[in-house]
């Protein structure tokens, strides 16, 4: 169902020829209204792609018409004529869309882009392809335009909250690249609950947050991760604003949770529960430690549950501890008591895809959750042979 | 010549039967004197190793008489019982050493040691091992030392800057955990110069900020980190302070590039040079920021001059840098100039051991060097099979 789940909104998929294996590689979500309200994050990397530069503009005034998305280039690092394609990208948007009686303007049109950073696009196949995806809109459209976003995903993802007489949809693409500032490449959201911008950037905002902020996939911040949230008010509720915002969190977490479990290479998926913080973000910092530590990540691969790997990256933090009163669960074995051996490694199994390693900092009540992925010889041959 | 290059020193290298495929694993350096001064460094890891916690209290005085190393086991994460076997390592060399005519107590004898993480050390092996290796104490024992102490590397390391009427001389080991904070495992120098500990120390933090502290071959840091300079003061020659800081930093850059050389499952060594930076330490943050970047090392590794995985590194440091006005060369190709892109990916020839990657910031006029390694299958292989 996607991002056509909400009412109020068409979307397409195409193959507009940007990527040579002919794999569809354009998509387009249109808000047919009533309200156009939105709201957007966007990496923290400063370095942003020219789309990440020109749809973070868009949005000062709180509205979009609609988001074109193309895989099979990220249009980063691509100087002045970059940032003209992605402008005459919304324009071609806008004129079409007002052609077909959705009358919009550039400047409400959103543009995202994933693939190859230093590369130009290739402008005519991909103006082109804004037409034929504007004659396909539907509002059955959500899953091809998830399909067209994606890169080295192996399965489109997207994910839906139906509530009480409104819904949140959502598509997402990622695989590589996953890390704090922004989680994943591209996500788009969408919601028929009447809310207006405010209330969309709050609710967003807490939502990345808490779950895209906190996937750290392989340590690598892109320089083109957008989550974009669109309102159209078609189904005329105004919800709770607390209800929207874990209802927007919801299909957040969902869509965090497919990122990480289709991640370049990956053969584990390592959830991080830090408990016991002086602070919520000593829990954060120690947990993207955790995760991020190389040496961690190939015993994780090997299925050897090495807690002083965990120790090791726990100590390079700077967050309230001490270490003789570090423990740490693997899979719910205290493999680690009071920094020193605990319970017997042997009792850990590690067979299945989903790895759970609990750092206990005794030394406080907040907690935090950071999700990694084990490092493996396929994650290097990857990225390895895929230039970008 | 290792450690025994320099005057004053004796040393060996045995095999106690703490490894259990019987190599070499406990090595003992003896200061014959006619001075004991000695300075040390350690890792910056707040989870620290047993001998790292006792090597430090004993350096307090600034005086070493001798310095035990065992590989075959790291004693971290050990807890009470941990630091009691350093100590009675300490105390055994004390006492064999006293015997045989070199009068000293425990609290002038450092220890280090190198290999698992959390598993108790095999003390009714390792302390005949002390006997047995003072036994074989030799003026030529420094090869056999630095053999002694190796763990996965595969060659053993020594380095000797032969000056006027002086010398210094040094060992190294370290092929994992290699990171900042300190980027090595253990290593030993020494020198017949006569220099006070307070000279000592001054020379040997001025060399590993700028040698040691610059390697980063995998992000790790290790518990156990150790770099010790002992002065026998044999040569009967006081040298300049800066000749003698000077000699001392070449034997550490001779053995850190060592070490990038010989780094765990690494097909090429990376050097890093960040130019044009507002301050020094935004150029080693830049430098390490690239350093880390598990794609960009995956690149490296399949010979792609992915230059857009270099600026998506600089973009996440807080340096001071336009994103317009980044330049990259790799191998002397400017592949990106203006944050765009540059001359032809295809000029770089990668084919050597050796890559080179220069970030130009345009912000001003400090540099730095950082050392890493390329991220490979064998490293995910060797990192996942052997248990720390």
């Amino acid at each position: 169902m996607s991002v056509t789940a909400a009412k109020g909104f068409t979307a397409a998929g195409i193959a507009a020829g940007i990527k040579e294996n002919g794999n569809p590689d354009l998509a387009l979500v249109v808000n047919t209204g009533p309200r156009r309200a939105a709201a957007g994050v966007f990496t923290s990397n400063r370095v942003k792609a020219a789309p990440v530069l020109w749809s973070q503009q868009v949005l000062a005034d709180g509205e979009l018409t609609a988001v074109v998305l193309n895989s099979g280039g990220a249009n980063a690092c691509t100087g002045p004529k970059g940032f003209q394609d992605t402008h005459a990208t919304a324009e071609k948007v806008a004129e079409v869309l007002t052609a077909a009686g959705t009358e919009t303007g550039a400047g409400d049109v959103a543009v995202a882009s994933t693939g190859l950073i230093g590369v130009l696009l290739p402008m005519d196949k991909l103006l082109p392809g804004v037409e034929k995806a504007a004659a396909e809109l539907s509002e059955h459209g959500g899953e091809k335009a998830a399909i067209a976003i994606k890169t080295t995903d192996t399965v489109h993802k997207t994910a839906v909250a139906v509530k009480d007489g409104w819904t949140v949809g959502g598509m997402a693409k990622g695989a590589g690249m996953l890390a704090p500032g922004l989680a994943t490449m591209l996500v788009v959201l969408t919601t028929d609950a009447d809310v207006d911008a405010k209330g969309l950037d709050a609710a967003l905002r807490h939502s990345t947050r808490l779950t895209f902020d906190r996937v750290d996939s392989d340590g690598c911040m892109s320089t083109n991760d957008t989550v974009l949230l669109l309102a159209s008010g078609a189904a005329g509720v105004t919800p709770d604003q607390d209800a929207f915002a874990q209802a927007v969190q919801e299909v957040c977490a969902d869509l965090a949770r497919q990122l990480i479990g289709d991640a370049e290479g990956a053969s584990k998926d390592i959830r991080i529960e830090v408990i016991n913080a002086a602070t919520e973000d000593d829990a954060v910092e120690v947990g993207r430690s955790i995760a991020r530590n190389n040496l961690l990540k190939c015993a994780i691969h090997g299925e050897d549950p090495n807690w002083g790997r965990v120790l090791s990256a726990i100590g390079t933090t700077s967050a309230a501890f001490d270490p003789d009163a570090l423990n740490v669960a693997i899979n719910g074995v205290w493999v680690c008591r009071n920094g020193s051996v605990g319970e017997d490694r042997e009792l850990v199994d590690m067979r299945y895809r989903e790895v759970v390693i609990t750092a206990d900092l005794a030394a406080g009540t907040e907690s935090a959750v950071i999700w990694a992925n084990d490092l493996t010889a396929d994650y290097v041959h990857e990225n390895s042979a895929y230039s970008s």
